[in-house]
């Protein structure tokens, strides 16, 4: 099998023993005879998945019993809406960090028009810093942040105080740093970053913020729905959440949380140290705003003309999906829990030669 | 491993060609050296994965090119909704010939109160049989019906004619026998059954129906959002995908729908034939309205007693997924596509042995 460095954004790289247990789990689930695709979503074997995976999340994230956890077909898109359907009575408050977050604003403006309102936005210098000295209003329903900008490389370190419930899109950080749950309303994302492949979404939701809003809407864009039945109102995406399900015995393998954080915090610095020292590549970031997922930058002034002679030199390093977002440009390495800190060595390295050879 | 006859009402039994590719695509994805769940489904790959998915789809069924094909995160029942959010401005009607055509008729009654209007349901007799005789109103926008109905052993065996764009949820029947697609104007299904494994749907509409209503309404769940975007508005549910595609080439090696339709034909002959002719059983649907999918039987009169050891003896000889589900009692052996005529021959012997132990 050829060797790559795998930097892509999502769909990423995941911890091969994951990507095992699925393959073992696709030619005989459980001695069971059948593969994971065949079996009956309400054997005891295939509950048992289900309810190991919200243990793991709960134990992973000292969730508290006052929240609860679901795992839905689709992937943050589908939240996008399904947040305002479930809170939005009359008002809903959005901080604009990104395109995503831009997203999730549209569908709640499209959903509830003017009660849909943006709080601050970077948008004015390309989302590369993350607003600050904002006032959350005190009358909104809930108060929508992505903590992690995927595109633009920028990420939310702390959790907020917000005076309403915060409802955090955490698609590209979940898992990779410790948060407190209890400052938050509702938390989602889909899982093809630090927690599994794509098919899946995950919502962690403080059941007491539910039922209030007056109007009907879909049944199964209804958390409730999915609460009363388990994530089993109809089929689940079982062969997602069983690659969620491993990959989250990894992170518990690796110390937990904790564990790959330390490790994030090292690889992002190796990686932002390297970034910053040659003079060939500057990041595109506000430092203070640094994301540790996804490292944003471009070839420094003067260097400009060297962008698609890195990018294939890169290239036969064995260096997989570190072209930047089409809005942004130059460079983007998506460094999640399973990327490698080895990875990240060969990528310095990757800068390093590149720099000898084109001073 | 151990040997099961798998009938599993879906997620079910699926062709192992299709299961050993996606094992070696989770190995190694078309020699990219990573796992088809770490790819990137921008890269070159795995559009070639959707583009010849969809044209699997277009061969198999023969759709025309005025017809679009979509895979979407999710099963049937987000369709249940996409339906009339899309369709429904002043009227839509539905037949209601079992549970899940209810769930579809009530998310339409949800968005669209008095404006849906339910044509005609076999409820009287436990959904035993498909109405007949009913007139489909020429002033609705669509004609809902689901062609077959999994929990009963009921099936639409027709082409329906519709004066106005008839819609079929075709969840556990697409695939499995010939359909003249130019009669529907709108097919949608969940692909456990014949097409794959959980968490994708797939949708064929003809593009004209669409763009009708003036309500606005959320960008995911608009069918022309995903059109414009080739079925990746946003990450699509990669894995359930690429055994969509494996599970078509495995049916198109099987000579088609022709092929397996054959096969499929003779297999519920043999079923029902023993149902018929052994004492102890009895089927359960009108003969006229017998799934070719869904085999649906009950201990005969004089002989209820005996359903738990019959339960008892087929786990015995190796029957998985036969109990039937507990809105119409007894027994279910589904017996889609991929479910071999060994298992069906295994389970007439089955039922021969008990009647000649029980008899």
């Amino acid at each position: 099998m050829k060797k790559v460095h795998n930097f892509n954004a999502g769909p990423c790289v995941l911890p091969s023993p994951a990507i095992a247990a699925g393959i073992d789990s696709l030619k005989d689930f459980r001695g069971s005879g059948m593969s994971v695709v065949e079996i009956s979503h309400r054997s005891k074997d295939w509950e048992a998945v289900m309810n190991e995976t919200e243990t793991l999340w709960r134990e992973l994230l000292d969730i508290p019993g006052n929240y609860k956890v679901l795992f839905l077909a689709g992937g943050a898109s589908l939240q996008f809406l399904m947040v305002p359907f479930n809170l939005l009575e009359k008002k809903a408050a959005y901080l604009e960090t990104g395109i995503w977050a831009k997203k999730a604003f549209k569908e709640a403006q499209i959903l509830g028009g003017d009660k849909a309102v943006k709080v601050a936005s970077s948008a004015d210098r390309n989302y590369t810093y993350v607003p600050k000295g904002y006032t959350i209003p005190a009358d909104a329903d809930y108060f929508h942040i992505t903590t992690n900008n995927t595109i633009y490389g920028t990420e939310i370190h702390t959790d907020l105080n917000s005076p309403v419930p915060l409802v955090a899109d955490m698609s590209s950080d979940v898992m990779s740093r410790p948060v407190d749950v209890t400052k938050y309303g509702l938390i989602y994302g889909g899982a093809q970053k630090n927690v599994g492949t794509a098919g899946v979404a995950f919502i962690i939701v403080r059941e007491d913020i539910l039922g209030k809003v007056t109007r009907p809407f879909p049944t199964i864009l209804d958390y409730r729905t999915h609460i009363q039945n388990g994530s089993m109102f109809n089929t689940p995406p079982v062969f997602p959440i069983l690659i969620m399900n491993e990959t989250l015995k990894w992170v518990k393998a690796q110390g937990g949380v904790p564990g790959v954080y330390k490790k994030n915090v090292e690889k992002a610095a190796a990686l932002y140290n390297e970034i910053d020292r040659n003079p060939l590549f500057t990041g595109t970031a506000e430092k203070a705003d640094r994301s540790l997922m996804n490292i944003c930058f471009v070839m420094n002034k003067g260097y400009e003309s060297k962008e698609e002679a890195f990018l294939n030199y890169a290239k036969e390093c064995g260096m997989v999906g570190i072209k930047g977002h089409r809005s942004v440009g130059g460079f983007r390495a998506s460094v999640y829990n399973a990327c490698p800190k080895e990875s990240v060595e060969a990528l310095v390295q990757c800068m390093q030669e590149f720099e000898k050879n084109n001073k």
